[in-house]
């Protein structure tokens, strides 16, 4: 697992320790949230600028390597914590990034990431919350989902591919589901990009205008964006009734593509941190060990 | 996916090509290989010092970015290429570190890490490939294996866990099964850590000595190491066997984990770069595409 040790002591932990408190803390989803209002441009709990930004999420990848290896050697005899990382968010929001910058920074052998996308035939023969358990972490794991089970009442919702009675009851089967992986041990953070309608459109001419693009262009997201304001109505919904104490959304603005990284990263590292792993203790005799070492 | 876009033509292709190549080919097994004789403190390939690779390595991370989604990108339709990345060797030989610094640079939706333990009961039940192919990357995607069907002739020789008839009929078995997943379009890479004895001690001595390393620790690593001269002794076999044309072993020294490090990650560059991956043409017309964008 990761090398480098954490440098927590020698940073200056008080300035970093607030900004991800705080950026946790001015995303997170309370009653009376409105997704309309919230401005997908602002930076809320930063003060700096692109630059500062690259500079915090370089440094504080050595604390998340720090408190990762600790959760991981905690889950190695079957049980520990683990946490689940759910991003949702409309299409060209970033979610590539986030695996990419983001997660991508985590060691992989700490991390299984799950790309949900449109239910195979075998899926759909099942509930719609089987193929997400079967992505739920190991003790000590990260998962990551790109997409979820809020799809089931997003795309599912706007186009009505199950009756309205159904998808209506998932918001309460997602947060009795969501109580129960949380009382195993699982923290759940859930975080949506939150773009606007003008940066979508920047983001999908540029897939036009770049060859090296083309392949992520599909013209069936044109067909989508036609529904933005549903898809918004959705969120909305969404945020209201899925937003619990247990497992409360997070709503980063993203059309600055260098905070939305930055807001990810620092609300992983606020969880990590909160779930305080200390190094296990050694299940065997370190100096018979190292008498029995000595002879070999 | 990467955001980064290939600096090749900016950064003097010529030396990186060549330092890829070389490394390669002077790391690749072929008859009258002896293990025994090789230096596993040794740099093969490459003159510089720690430094020195450390900016070679992180150097070549955005060309690695720019191949990786080529392939990504065309196996997004079902059919192109893929690679499939076999990480070996003994204890502490720094597979770990392969995993976190050589493939954890890579985008990690575009990399499958299986991590292949003692078998359990359900794949004891079924032949030894039958986990392994489980394993196999879908199109346009990078598996990596820390550890493989090679410990099937490695542990399992070396304790007889089963018959000796049925490990030795193995390695052609191994040879058959390459031959076939290469034939389906997946480039194998087959990759041996070697440290000598003296460092494998000096290892299990550190993740003695400190706290934060002894969940890495098991009594049975000694028990192991008592078997080291029938491990290498299993090793040579099986880099005679199933050194092949199709799928080549490459020892890479590791006594210094820097070298090894940027050894695996040149590799894996070279063979990268023979996939040779242009864009995807576009499926779609894009100048209609643009138009619809423009009224939505």
């Amino acid at each position: 697992m990761a090398k480098k040790k954490s440098k927590k002591s020698e940073k200056g932990p008080e300035k970093s320790v607030d900004l991800a408190a705080k950026i946790t803390e001015k995303l997170r989803v309370t009653p009376g949230f409105g997704l309309a209002s919230f401005d997908a441009s602002s930076t809320p709990g930063f003060k700096g600028d692109k630059a500062e930004a690259a500079e915090v999420l370089a440094d504080s990848d050595a604390e998340i390597d720090d408190l990762q290896e600790r959760l991981y050697a905690n889950g190695k005899d079957g049980d520990g914590p683990s946490v689940l990382l759910v991003v949702q968010g409309m299409d060209t929001s970033g979610k590539g990034g986030i695996m990419r910058h983001v997660v991508g920074s985590v060691d992989p052998q700490g991390v299984s990431l799950t790309s949900f996308k449109s239910p195979t035939a075998e899926e759909k023969k099942h509930p719609f919350l089987w193929r997400i358990r079967k992505g739920l972490p190991e003790p000590g794991m990260i998962a990551v989902f790109d997409r979820s089970h809020y799809e089931d009442v997003l795309i599912v919702r706007v186009h009505n591919l199950v009756p309205a009675s159904t998808w209506q009851r998932r918001y309460g089967q997602i947060n009795t589901f969501e109580q129960s992986v949380t009382d195993s041990g699982t923290k759940i953070i859930k975080i949506m990009l939150h773009i606007d309608a003008d940066e979508q459109k920047a983001r999908l001419s540029e897939r036009l205008d770049r060859p090296d693009k083309w392949w992520k262009f599909n013209p069936g997201d044109l067909d989508e964006r036609a529904y933005w304001d549903h898809y918004q109505e959705a969120y909305q919904v969404l945020l209201d009734k899925t937003s619990t104490d247990t497992a409360p959304w997070y709503v980063v603005p993203a059309n600055r593509k260098w905070y939305a990284r930055l807001a990810v990263q620092q609300i992983l590292l606020h969880h990590l941190r909160g779930l305080d792993q200390p190094w296990p203790e050694a299940e065997f005799d370190v100096e018979e060990q190292k008498a029995r070492l000595a002879e070999l």
